[in-house]
C-alpha cells in the first residue's frame, strides 16, 4: 500500500493556480500569483536605461529582485533591510529569476531598456521561487505589451513562455509541485524552469540527504513537464484577462 | 470662488477606508488596510520573549517595522535590503508606529511577550504611515484577542483604540486626509495620532515651505478629530468581522 | 501644595543659555551653544555645489548632521562610526534640524550652494536637538553674513530666526525646557520649532506613557512661545558678538 | 567537418588534474587542486562546536566558504573584504560546496563537530566551483582520517566520494570540462556533482542564451559520468599520497 | 642662510600646550588638550567588565577610540558614522593610542575593569594623534585617581607618564612638533611615544617622499626627547590642577 | 649561559628565504615569497588609470591590499569578506605596504598608471607584513620591466630596492627576523623597511609590555641592516630568475 501525500494530492497533481493581474497599480505590469498557499506579488518596472556594462550596445536588460515579507512564514523571519544585507538564499533566487526571464527575451529587440521584476512573497507555502518565475513572466509580458501598444518597441521581444515548478522525492515517491511540508522532508528537490516550446532553461536539482539516481531524476523531469503545461495555460489565461 | 481639492473631495472629507483581516495567513493577527489608493499589509507576530533591556521586569514590548515594496510608488524605489540599510525616513516611521501602539497598551498586563507589527506598503498614495498605524492597531487587537482566547493572557491589555490621519494646508485650505498629489504640494503637513477616548498620542507637524500659524494648526487638529472618528468606526467593524 | 521641579526652576523658567561664536576655527560659521548642562558645537560648512537632485535648478540646499560624543552622556554610548551606522534617533534628529533651517531660508536667493550644519553634542543634559537647532541657526547666520561680505551672495537669504525648545508634562505640571531628569520621566514631551515672527516650523509631540489632552497641549505651546522668545534674544546677542 | 575545441581537446576529454595534499600547513586537511589552469587551495578546519541551530542534537556540521584572490582572473577583480560584502555568486558557490559535501557525510556519526572547508581560488580558468568541490572532498577526507587516528571519532563518517565537473553545449557540441574560453561562450553550462557510487548530489543546468533540449541534457550527463570517474581516481591517488 | 619654519618657531621649539581638565562633565576623567591650533577632547570611561578575551584572567584593559569632527579641518570631511565605517587612518590611530596607554599601566593591578579613552578632535592643525595620546594620559590618570579615592583599586596602576610628539624633516631641517603646514610637505614624519622615565613606547617613522638616513632619524629622536619633556611638565601641572 | 632562540637560530640569523616568480599566472608580475614558514603570494596588477585625487596630474599611483586566508594561521580566523569589513590590523598593514613601495618609485616617471599589489598570506609564521613588502617589491619590479619591454614606459621608475624585516627584544636578547613563537612573547617588536641604498623608509617600533631603551632600539636597527642585506640579494636573484 502506497503512502499518500500530506495534502492528499496525487503524485502528478499540482496545486490550484491563480494569476491576478494589476495588483501593483503603479507598475507597468504586475500580478499576484497564488500557487496553493503560496502568494507572490510580481511587478515589472520599465526604465529607459541599461546597466553600465551594457551601455551603447543596443540591447536591453531584464533583472529581478526577490524578497519575503517578514511574516510570510510560519515564524517571523528577520527583515533583510533591517539586518542590512540580503541572505545568500535571496541572492541565489533573484539571480535565478533574472536568468530564467532573460532566456525567453530577445534582448536586442528590447532595445536600450531595463525591466526589473520585483517578486515579493506575501505568503509562503513552498515553491516561492517557482511561483515567482511563473508570475514574473506574466508581469513581464503585460509590461512588454504595453510598450508595443505605446509604440516604444515594434513587437514583443518575448520568444516563449517560461514557467517553473519544483518536483521532489518524498516518502510518497516522485511527486509534482511540493508544498512546504513536503519540501521540508523531501530526499531530493529539483526546480525545473521550462519553456512552452519544450526547452530547458534551468535545472536545479539537490539531494537533501542521500544522492538520487538518474532514473529518479528522469521521473522528476517527466512530472515537471506535466506541471509546467498547466502553468503555461494559466499564464495565457491571465494575459487574456489583462488585455 | 474657492479652489477645489484635486480629488474633488470636500475639505473635511476623508478617503474610503477598508480593513480586511487575515491577509497574512501565518500571522497571529493581520489586516490589509486600504485608505483610498494606499494599501498597507499589517501583520502582528507574537513571541514569548522580550528585548534584553526589559528582561526580568515582568512587562512586555510592542515594536514595529515598516517597509515599502519597491514598486509601491509611481517610479520604482530602490529595495532597502539591496542597498543594505533602511533610510532615515523608514526608521522614523517605524519608530513612530511602535510608540503610537505602545501608548495604548498596558505593557505590564501584556506580560513577558513581544509583539512585532510589520507594516509593508503594497501601494502608496499618500498617508502610508497613518494607514500603517490605523491598520496595525487592528492587527494587534486581533493578535491580543487570540492570546486571551488561548489563555496566555487574562484580559486584553489594550486601553484604547489608536488611529492616525494626516491633515494639511493646501491651495484649497486646511484639508483632511492628504493624498499623494496634495501631500507633494502642501504648505504644511501634520500627522495626528489620536485615541478613541480623545487623547493625543503623537503630533508631527511640519512646515514644508513657510511657517504656519497657531490658528491654522488648530484647524488641522479639528479636521483630525473628524477623520479619526471615522477610522475608529472602521477599526471596530473590522474587529467584529475578524471575530 | 504643588510639586517643584527637580532643578527648583519655575514652570515657565528656562535654563541659562550662552552662545559662543567661533569655536570651530575652520568653519565658515560656528558656535558652542550651552543650554543648562547641554553643550552642542554647531559648525556651518559652505560648499559651491548642490546635491544631484537639485542640479541646474538655480537654488541652494541646507542640510544637517548630528552626532553625540560617546561620553556626552552619564554612561558611555557606543560610537556610531565604530558600530557602522547611525541610529534611527540620530537620523530623525538630523532630518529635523535640516528641515527647521530650510524653513527660514530662501533657497533661491541662496543660489547653487550647499550649507551643512554639523551639530555635535559635547555634553548632554536633555534638549540636545533643540539646542542644536537654536545654535545651528546662529552658525548659519554667521556663515551667510560672511558670504554677503565676500560678495558671493547679494543679501542674506534668511527670512526669520528659528529656535527650538522642549516642553513637557511632568509631576510638576506643564513645564518649559526639560532637563535630562525631567525628560526621563515626563508623561509627554513636545519639541516646538518656532520662528521669531510667530510662525510654527515644526511640532513633535509624543505621549510617553498615557495620551494627553488638547488643553495640556495648548499649555505646552504657550510655554514654548515664552521659551523661544528668550532664545531669539540670545541668538541676536551672539550675532552682534560675532560681527 | 566538425568544429574543434579551443584547447584542441576531444569532446569527452577532461583537463589534467593534480591534487597536492598539505599545502595549508596549519589546517587539519588541505590540498592544492589543479584542473588545467584552475588552481584552488582547499583547507579543512575542525572545531569542537556546532552552529546554534544544531546544539544538543548529537550531530555535526560541514560548511564551506569560497573566495577568489583578486588577481586569480585575467583582469583584477575587487577584493570582497574591501567592498564589504560577498557577491551573490560567491554565496551561491559556497552554499553549493557545503551542500555537496554534507550529502556524503553521516552527520550523526561525525558527532558535535564543525568542519569548515575554505576554498580559495589562486588561479582561475573555468570550473572553479567544480574544482573546489573535488578538492574539498580530499581535504575533508584527510581531516576525518586524522580524527579517526586521534580517536576523536570511531570511524570515518564519509559515505562516498563526491566530485564535480561542468559540461556544456558549445560550437563544438556537447563537451566535457569547460575551460574559461568555452565557459564564456557556451550556449548551456551544467555543473554535475556526482558520487563514486553513481548517485546524483546536485545538478545545476543553465541555458545561457537559448533553451536546450532533454536530449542535449542527457548528452551532458553522460559526459559528466566520464569526467567524474577520472576525478574519483585522482582523489583516491591523492589520499594514498597523503596517508 | 637657513630657511625658517612657516610659524617662525625655532627648530627645537614646540607649540604652546594647555591641558584643561573636566571638559566632559560625565566622564570619570577628561581634558581638553590644546597643542597650538590642535584641540582634542579626551574622555576616560570606566566600566566594571573586561572584553571577552580577558574574562576571568584577573586583569584589566585599556582601549581607545578616535574621531574627528567633520569640520575640525580646513575643508569639511565626511562623517564616519554617516559613511558607515571608520577609515584605515582612524583605526590605525586608535590602535596606537590604546597600545601607548597600555604600555604605562600595570593591567593586573588595574583589576577586571575596562577604561576607554575617547579622543575626539575638535580643531586640527597637525599632530592630532600625539595630542590625543598626551591628553588621554591625563584623562586616564584622573580617572585612576578617582578609583583610588573611591577605594575601587588600592593604588594607581600607572607606571610612568606617556606623551607623544611628531618630529620631521622639512625644508628648515629636522624640526620639533610639526603643524599642519609642515606636516603636509615634510619629507619624513616620525611620531615618538616616550615615557617620563626615558623609555620608548612606540616609534612610527615614515618617509613621505624619499628615504631618510640614520643620522637624520637620530636628530629627530633628540628633538622628541626635548618635546616630550615639556609635555610631561604640562601633564603634571594639569593633574595638580585637577586634584 | 645565554638563552637560545626557540628555533635554535643565532641572534643575527634570519630564516631561509625563497622568492618564486610567476605564481599568479594572469598578473603582470607575481611571486610566492617564503620566509621560513611564512608564505605570501604577491601579485602586481597594472591599470591605465589613476585614482580620482590624481587625475590629470601626470603621475601614477602604487597601492596595496593585504589579506590572510582563513586557515593561514594555527586556528582558523574569520574570513573578512564574510564579516563584511577589513580589520584595523589589515588596513594598517596594507597602508604600510603601499607607502613602502611608493617610497622607491618615481611616480612622475610611472605616468598615469595604477599598480595594485595584492599580498595574500597562504601560511603565517610571523613577519607576514615584512614578507609582503619584500615580495611585493619583486612583483612590482617584474611588472615594471614588462611595461618597459612593452614600451608603455621608457625606463623603470624604480629608484631602489625596498625590503622589510622585523627585529625584536626577546628572552634571548635582541634578535633578527622573529617567527611566530618569538613574536607572541617579544617585549618589543620593530619592523624596519629599508632601501638597498641604506635609506630608511619606515620604522614601526612597539613596546609590547614595557618600554625599551634607545640602546636597545639601536641594536635592533643594526640587526635590520643585516637582515635586509640578505633580502636584497634574494630579490635580485629572483628578478634574474624571472627575466
Amino acid at each position: 500500500m502506497s503512502i499518500t501525500r500530506p495534502s492528499g494530492r496525487l503524485a502528478d497533481e499540482s496545486r490550484a493556480v491563480s494569476i491576478e493581474p494589476g495588483f501593483a497599480r503603479h507598475a507597468e505590469g504586475s500580478v499576484l500569483i497564488r500557487v496553493g498557499g503560496t502568494e507572490v506579488l510580481c511587478a515589472a518596472s520599465v526604465e529607459n536605461r541599461v546597466p553600465p556594462f551594457l551601455r551603447g550596445q543596443g540591447q536591453g536588460w531584464i533583472t529581478a529582485e526577490y524578497g519575503m515579507l517578514p511574516r510570510a512564514t510560519h515564524t517571523r523571519g528577520n527583515r533583510e533591510a533591517a539586518k542590512g544585507k540580503q541572505s545568500g538564499r535571496t541572492q541565489e533566487i533573484q539571480r535565478l529569476i533574472g536568468r530564467a526571464l532573460r532566456a525567453c527575451v530577445d534582448l536586442r529587440a528590447l532595445g536600450e531598456m531595463t525591466i526589473t521584476l520585483d517578486c515579493d512573497v506575501i505568503n509562503a507555502d513552498g515553491g516561492t521561487r517557482c511561483a515567482a518565475i511563473t508570475g514574473a513572466w506574466v508581469a513581464l509580458a503585460i509590461a512588454l505589451d504595453k510598450q508595443v501598444q505605446a509604440g516604444t518597441i515594434k513587437r514583443s521581444p518575448l520568444r516563449a513562455q517560461v514557467a517553473a515548478v519544483s518536483c521532489g522525492l518524498t516518502d510518497a515517491g516522485a511527486v509534482l509541485d511540493l508544498d512546504y511540508i513536503e519540501d521540508s522532508s523531501a530526499q531530493a528537490d529539483t526546480n525545473f524552469v521550462l519553456t512552452s516550446e519544450g526547452g530547458i532553461v534551468e535545472i536545479q536539482g539537490t539531494a537533501e540527504d542521500a544522492p538520487f539516481s538518474e532514473a529518479e531524476f528522469n521521473a522528476l523531469m517527466g512530472l515537471a513537464k506535466i506541471g509546467t503545461a498547466r502553468l503555461f495555460e494559466a499564464q495565457r489565461a491571465a494575459l487574456e484577462n489583462a488585455a
